[in-house]
């Protein structure tokens, strides 16, 4: 790590200019290390030429070759490639081309994502050797947005389960308590994240794949309305449900994130044509008029430290706001329908490659085998009449307020030992799936053994501005987000 | 039939009034027959007080009486309802409440659409004593708006096929020649309208069920984009492809029917939120700027005489345009799909009343049990890529010109003896279901022994603007739509 580009006194001249932008402004302690900025604040540092992108790659390259050992989030880290993207974006920009917020920001992929030339697993044996010849749109998006690719995340095989640690790359490990998991499935992006290895990572959410690891770890984690951001090249879940996200430090960050990635594909055929907003303008929105639901039914049988956060985070809400009620969601279809669309992907794939896959990821695939159309056809108009039925709730209320998780993270002891159904830890996650709606998860406390709590924030369909304009208000009045993991092992 | 409110000298200084309306005024024929108005006319000539609601039923009752026995168009016939609520009408008329341009018109219904208290039975034995608690959507918008259900239409059962004659309650004649079929599954739809039975009539369309009765009646039959209309309360076929639209005798009454019947339904899952146009604005819309498309492969193996009417249409449609291009369309998916969705509601009636289905009805109907969710899930992926795809022909061309049907109007001898494979009626009706999009089927001519021949406009998604605009344009360029069967049996 070092300073080369990254002038300190430049950097406090350009600071004192822009005083206004309080958020923006890096502390001393920041400087000395670009890997604690925001994307926010590194973005305008690498635009004004107070930092250089390919400083900003090796100092994140230096800590994951530190601190990754412990945790294990990466499966493959592109560093070369990521000094040669930085290289030529860093002469991009002395050229005058700046290509937007995230130009020259290192960011790693869940490595389910397609990534061409480099090999992309979904933490499978089955994958081990896989290497796609093209990039997810995702990843064409953000390279177009000028962000350096950094790694592949490690994860849950094929993206199955809220609290498993199931991974043929051995499990990923929480930075706020090695012994624990980091949740998932995309938990490498997760600890990635909070350890700082990455300014940001994309995750996939099908049941709370995004979300769950996001609160586990102490960071932000979005899924935006189904359909917002395309899934082509990621290797599939369920088609009606599978989401990819922003994992991040800041809600401000995750907002630049996704509008790198949002908008239309004519060849993803869950992709929406809709009119994609400027989502950083959200951080300007006013909240006092939000109105806010609460679902009781996601608050019984909480932990009662998450109970307590979640009381405070209500007091907090409520002076953001108009008040909270009371809300009860329309009803949500009983599955086949994620597990029949898994095992449309791996049926062939498990004719071939059945020894490969880990035992419990082939038993829970093939609860999906020989389903009939019919059961199939019946979850699908289920699931529409849900997704077209929560929007009356959203005549009521603006948002709605949950706990992310139920209990806080587990020993990945527990974990290992944990049996086919995984339902338990998706119960509050997997409805915003269902629904099909935008939904965050933020920190929002911690146990008093330090283990981050996090708290969920839902609209209505495309209703992402108002989402992130309260999770950044409530990001703003709290401290939650500016504590960092130990990381003293 | 009478003249009681039906003022031919105060019509006649009306349409005075109204001299630039040419297309509005009746003729001294029509005058002494109302049932020889269109519905803009009719609709306002009611508005003035020159037309009675209850004299316009009566018109209808009377024609139905006389002519039915030997078309067989109609199931059931609601006279005393009909004209309970024209009397109701014309009253709330006097006390000046006008619904708007359907007030008082005599409309029927397909025997598939659910009327509340009023036997729906599909033209099958399993349903031949089935009435309905509430009214299908659509019925409601109808009556709304002003409409007067005067009965229930004849049909193939269940809605299948495109050529058969397949009905519990007998097969339908084509007005045009009582020895052949008026085409179908909405076959009583097409000849009610054709003979003036009523003004207009609802159909259903999942593979060319408004069109091809359309083209073989030598009316007007719309489909409009896939979840534009309700078909919450109609019973399915396939709720992937399954339209309901106006059969009228002109493309304006085609736009007033629609207009009455389109809008978001959140508990239909196939229903889209989405703007809905004024449809009556389009008869003004300016044609000579749009490009038509002509995709070649929908002209082959045609009947000469269709051949030649299409090549004297084209003619026609390049005096209205700015001209025409061969195209080509994606590739469409290869069922199962309406096989599955049509089984998923039968499943369990067929358990229950086997014996009462018609014997090529079941064994089509069986052709989708027992199908694997991996190929259902297979084939709706395929389906939204296309209906994805065809996006993309549209940024070349602005309408698509195809003709309707490949053959003539067949004997129903003939058609009972069709085997269980109904696909080649179907051909160039069928892509447009898969695609989505919204096609009109237009009367372009008449065969040497006088058997009426219909041409497809077809328009990108949500493009019922153009389609209509054209449609009108050739309708009134030509004189198809003025040729009335002889009826002379």
């Amino acid at each position: 790590m070092s300073g080369k580009s990254f002038n300190r006194r430049e950097f406090i001249a350009h600071s004192a200019a822009a005083a206004g932008l309080l958020l923006s402004v890096p502390s001393i302690a920041q400087l000395s290390d670009p890997t604690k900025l925001s994307i926010v604040q590194a973005g305008r540092l690498i635009r004004s030429g107070d930092l250089s992108p390919v400083d900003l790659v090796q100092s994140y390259l230096e800590r994951i070759s530190h601190l990754d050992q412990r945790l294990n989030s990466f499966i493959t880290v592109t560093g070369e490639q990521a000094l040669f993207q930085a290289r030529s974006l860093a002469a991009e920009l002395s050229s005058g081309n700046w290509r937007g917020p995230l130009h020259g920001i290192p960011i790693a992929l869940k490595d389910n994502i397609d990534t061409s030339g480099v090999r992309t697993t979904a933490a499978s044996a089955v994958y081990e050797n896989r290497i796609p010849q093209e990039n997810a749109e995702v990843v064409n998006r953000l390279r177009e947005a000028g962000a350096i690719i950094l790694g592949k995340l490690n994860m849950h095989e094929f993206a199955f389960g809220g609290t498993s640690a199931i991974t043929h790359f051995g499990p990923v490990h929480n930075p706020w308590d090695l012994a624990r998991i980091p949740g998932g499935s995309s938990g490498g992006s997760s600890a990635a994240v909070a350890a700082r290895l990455c300014a940001g990572a994309l995750g996939t959410d099908t049941g709370g794949s995004i979300r769950i690891p996001a609160a586990h770890c102490g960071i932000v984690g979005l899924k935006a309305t189904h359909g917002i951001a395309s899934i082509r090249g990621i290797i599939p879940f369920s088609l009606s449900l599978d989401h990819v996200g922003p994992m991040c430090r800041t809600v401000g960050d995750a907002a630049l994130m996704l509008q790198a990635i949002a908008g239309y594909d004519s060849r993803d055929p869950s992709s929406i044509q809709v009119q994609i907003p400027r989502y950083s303008s959200a951080l300007q929105r006013r909240t006092a008029e939000l109105r806010l639901g609460v679902p009781r039914v996601f608050y019984e049988n909480l932990d009662p430290q998450i109970l307590d956060a979640m009381d405070k985070a209500h007091d907090v809400l409520r002076r953001l706001t108009a008040g909270m009620e009371d809300v009860k969601l329309p009803p949500t279809p009983q599955m086949p329908l994620g597990i029949s669309e898994i095992f449309e992907y791996h049926a062939g794939l498990i004719e071939e490659k059945r020894e490969l896959y880990q035992t419990l990821t082939l038993q829970r695939i093939l609860q999906g085998a020989d389903l009939p159309a019919t059961d199939y056809i019946r979850a699908k108009v289920e699931l529409k009449l849900a997704r077209n039925a929560i929007a009356h709730v959203f005549e009521r209320v603006d948002l709605l307020i949950t706990p992310t998780m139920a209990n806080l993270p587990m020993t990945i002891e527990a974990a290992l030992k944990e049996t086919v159904d995984g339902s338990a830890s998706i119960r509050n996650t997997l409805p915003f799936n269902l629904y099909g709606i935008p939904t965050i998860s933020v920190p929002c406390g911690f146990s008093r053994e330090g283990l981050p709590i996090g708290m969920q924030i839902s609209g209505p369909s495309l209703g992402e501005l108002d989402v992130l304009a309260l999770a950044h208000a409530y990001e703003q009045g709290t401290d939650w987000h500016r504590q960092t993991p130990p990381l003293t092992w």
